[in-house]
Parts: C-alpha cells; sequence; structure tokens
C-alpha cells in the first residue's frame, strides 16, 4: 500500500447516485487503497461533497458540464462531448490513465470506443469479470458490453479473455470454454453453433462446450459468451447467492456469519467491475449501484489492471482458505 | 398418497443411463409417489433389471427397438418412429396420459410436437420450471425448449407462463418479466427489445424487463426468456448453490445440513423436471443426468399436472418454512 500506485480518472456523475457515491469512494480508493484519483463531472457539486467530507484539495477535480442519464443505451453518447464520461474518457486516454465509470454499461463502452478506440484487429469491446469458484477464478466474457456479437466477435472475445486469464491471473495456459446448453458439440443457438465451428482454429486452447452448471465448478479458465447472456448470468449469480442466504437464514442456520462472507465474494461490490477488454487503455466499469467502497475496490483494480498487476480481488478470492 | 393416480408413460431408454436409472426410478415412482408407469423402450432390457430388483410383473412394459442417442439434436427424432421416444410419445398420446422422458430435450420437444401436435395457435412449445424463490416460486420460461426463438414466440411463452403459474400453482392474476440486461424498456438484445414491444399488447400483466438478479427474488410470478438463456440460466443456479455450499464448507460453516436441504431445492433431482408447454398433451422432460429419484420426481409431477393439480414439488418449496 505504501508504493505509489498508478493514478486513475474516475467518472464522478457514473451510477444511480452518482457524485453522492464517487466522491466517498474517490476517497477511500486513496485513503484505504492508495490510489490517487482525478474526479471528472460538474465541479461545484464534486466540491460541495468533497467539503462535507473535509477533503477539499485532497482528490484532484476536471469539470465537466454534462452527464450521461442512467437510462442512455450507448449510440449517442459519443456525442456528448461535454459529458463527465467523454471527458473522462478522453482524459484518460491523453495521460494513459486507466477510467473507471459506473455509467450505464452500453454508454461507457461506447464512449470507451470513441475516445481511446479499440485495439488494432479488434471488432469490438467485451467485458471480462473473474469470478471465485471453489479452485480459484474463471474469468467470464462478455459479461455484458456487446448485446448481439456475430459469431467472429464471439470468437475474439476468447482470444480476449485467454490474454487476461494469462496477463491478470496468471493461468500460465488457460482453457477455454463456449458457454452452450448441451456439452456435446453442435448443441446451442445459431450464434454458439457457427462460433463453435471457429474456435478450434484460434491460439488458444478451446475446451469445447460447456453448460451454466460449470461457470462456478472451475471446469475451465475462461467461459466465453455473448454479452447479453453473459450479463443475465453475472446478475443470475448474485441473485442465486442472495436467495441462498435468504433460505439458509429461515432454514434455521444459527450463524450465516461464513456464509455471508461467501455472498460478500460474488455481491457486485466486491468483484470491483468488469474490466473492457479490447481497448488501448484500460477501462473497468463498475455497477450502477456500486456503494463507494465498490467504487473505491473498481479504483484499485483499474489502478492494477494498468500497471499489469493482478487486481488485488483475484488473490483475495483464490486465497480464501487461509 | 392412497387415492389413484393418474399412470405415465415413462421413456425406458432416455437419459445419460438409461433403464440403470428409469426402471428403478418407475420402481420409486409406484411405490413411493404411488404412480403406475409404462415402461418403453427394449424390453429384454428392462426385463433383465425389473428382475433385478425383484420387481418383475410390477411395472407394465412396452417395446421399443430403437433409442435415441444423447447427442441427438432434435431435427431427426420424428424419423425414429421405432425409437422409445416416438413410441412412448405416440401411446401416451393414444391412451392420453402423460409421458416422461430424461432423453435430449431438442430431441423431446421434436418427438412431442410430431407425436402430440401443439395446440391451436402456439408456434413453438416451451419448457416451464417453478423455481422455489424467498417468498413463494417463479416460473422460469422457456427453459430449454427453443434455443432461437422469434419475438412473436417469446410474446406467446409470456401467454403459456402465465397459464401455468394460473392453473398449476394457483397464482391469481400473475405478473410477467421479461429478461434482459437492464430494468429501463429499449434495454437488452434484438430479440428481447422486439418483444418488449409485444407484451404489453397481450393479455398478460406484464411488469417490464426484469434482470439476472430477479429470476429468484420472487420479483414476478414468471420469467420469460429464450431457450438458449432460460437453460444457462437454470444451470447456473444448480451450479452456484453448489459452488456456495463449497465455499461455505470451506469457510468452516460446521452446520451444513440445513444448506444442504436448500442446496436440494434446486438440485435437478428436486425440481423434477420441467413441463413442455404449448402441445395438446402433458409431457415432462427430466434432466439427462437424473437419479432413479428425480425419474420418480418427474413421474409424479407429470402425473400430477395431467391430472390438473399442482405439482407436489410446489408446495413443498414453498411451504419450506414448517
Amino acid at each position: 500500500m505504501a508504493a505509489r500506485r498508478t493514478p486513475v480518472v474516475l467518472d464522478a456523475m457514473g451510477g444511480d447516485h452518482g457524485p453522492d457515491r464517487t466522491v466517498p469512494g474517490a476517497l477511500a480508493a486513496h485513503r484505504e487503497h492508495g490510489v490517487p484519483v482525478i474526479l471528472v463531472g460538474r465541479a461545484d457539486e464534486i466540491h460541495r461533497r468533497l467539503r462535507r467530507h473535509g477533503a477539499s484539495g485532497e482528490v484532484e477535480v476536471w469539470h465537466a458540464d454534462d452527464a450521461v442519464p442512467m437510462t442512455e443505451r450507448g449510440g449517442r453518447t459519443a456525442f456528448r462531448r461535454a459529458s463527465s464520461l467523454m471527458v473522462g474518457c478522453e482524459l484518460a486516454g491523453r495521460k494513459g490513465l486507466p477510467f473507471v465509470s459506473a455509467g450505464p454499461t452500453g454508454a461507457v463502452v461506447a464512449g470507451a470506443v470513441r475516445a481511446l478506440g479499440r485495439r488494432e484487429g479488434v471488432r469490438r469491446p467485451a467485458l471480462a469479470v473473474a469470478l471465485p469458484t471453489v479452485s480459484g477464478s474463471t474469468v467470464l466474457i462478455d459479461a455484458g458490453g456487446t448485446a448481439d456479437p456475430t459469431a467472429e466477435m464471439l470468437a475474439q472475445f476468447a482470444t480476449l479473455g485467454a490474454a487476461y486469464a494469462r496477463d491478470v491471473l496468471g493461468v500460465r495456459d488457460p482453457s477455454v470454454g463456449l458457454l452452450s446448453i448441451g456439452a456435446e458439440p453442435g448443441k446451442g443457438n445459431r450464434l454458439v453453433r457457427d462460433a463453435a465451428r471457429l474456435l478450434p482454429d484460434l491460439p488458444v486452447r478451446f475446451h469445447g462446450n460447456v453448460e451454466g452448471h460449470d461457470v462456478l465448478a472451475g471446469t475451465v479458465d475462461v467461459v466465453v459468451t455473448d454479452g447479453f447472456t453473459g450479463n443475465v448470468v453475472l446478475k443470475n449469480i448474485e441473485g442465486c447467492v442472495r436467495a441462498v442466504l435468504g433460505l439458509a437464514a429461515d432454514a434455521g442456520i444459527a450463524d450465516t456469519g461464513p456464509l455471508e462472507e461467501v455472498a460478500r465474494l460474488y455481491a457486485a461490490d466486491t468483484h470491483g467491475g468488469a474490466a473492457l477488454l479490447g481497448l488501448t487503455g484500460t477501462v473497468v466499469v463498475a455497477h450502477g449501484s456500486s456503494s463507494p467502497a465498490a467504487i473505491a475496490r473498481a479504483c484499485a483494480v483499474a489502478s492494477d489492471l494498468a500497471a499489469g498487476h493482478a487486481p488485488v480481488h483475484v488473490p483475495r478470492a483464490a486465497g480464501r482458505g487461509r
């Protein structure tokens, strides 16, 4: 924590609660994780909250007039040049710093593509999340970047996901599974059947199809799916863990403490946001309902990703057995 | 249990383990649930196992030469006229009895459509599963019947799912949610956005979009999705509950007994198969890896569905608080 960490540009207006969450989040990122944050958004609103936290001058503020509403779907974002999202993205691009936003996923993806640009050869960026499994972590990609990808995009997500598992999680030769509705080749919807024909020719270790129950079983290191299914699965896991907790309490488990610890592993608050892969810069998309602690974690993850280290949350999840 | 229950036609060759599971499953259905079963498949293989269980003559056997392999995708099934699946389906149709198979979902759907026919106006049948939630049950439809539906089919699944919630679960005016990746209208993939425009005109109480975390939260009575996403979600729930159990054991929860009880609620073994809706007869599709107990439950559910009663598993799940 004492070492100097890579600063992060944070979209102060993003998320369901805007600066009410992002300002204390930025302070927590700095104070608890040692990550310096540049807050981008309406300067008066930000400064007012900094004063309230007795933290004037502690965090750098960069003004942006406009804010992208949470209902925005993405298409128009690139034209909101004065929004905290676009101003922040462009600032991050110029400075070579990571960018974090809890804004609407589609808008962040569109804005980041516009401001940062895709890495050469990449058709669409994809969101990657590292999920804790019984044996370690599994990368779920795409967790919501592209709702209607083509089979070629899906195949490319496999390459991006494998690179993430290798570079960020330190998996030497990651295995890649294609999420489908039957393990046998040929099972799936049209998109998956088409992608399954492309994957064996790619330079990734293709395991074949995996199913819904494999996602958290550690069957493969990387689970590839379209952004619609991936987002549903990610949120379904959060809901499922919550439901198990509720039913366990009903069933009379006296001490749900350790179970709540498990639930926290899967809560949006803990996994600290999804990395948007395939761009020339580092972008982390946090949950719209992120708490200040979740914003702080997303900043820490972005800082680590940009510095080329494994994000803090990954060893934590994998090393729960202490 | 003492009352005479509707007999069930069971595909003895279906499932990953064929008669090794279906024969003891049929015996358990009869002995433990009071449901008479007609086993359809290779008579010699069935009789050999009946003898081994000391149950010759206890269950009716109907011979069929052929068996549909578990890798079958569906298209050719209707031409396998001598398969246990087609012979069983046609027998069920002629006798007006419910049919149960643990065969490949696509094949069961194709065979059932061919043998029984769709109800008037129904474009495609859909699989419905009642999932236990903290407050009761939620119907997930389609859980794997049609992997690539059109928006019109998805809208029809809403009607089928609402009817199931009303007639089988006894929900007076069921609310219906469309599974998507954002609660706001207009969020989703192309299919969902198109379906969202059709749903408000239907005679169902349309709640709007729901997300992955809503499935087990009891947000709506019916969650509508395509068969690909629905099947992934269903299996993801099973895997998630298993992962939570594993992590809880690691985290040092001493007494996982009540938690295992919760896990059983979501195990494939317990929910006893999915009802294939939209046909002129009752069809229940059991998990390919079903245990004999799961086969027996699927038979009990099919018997109840055909008799117009709520399946045994539903009140059980809802009434877990005793």
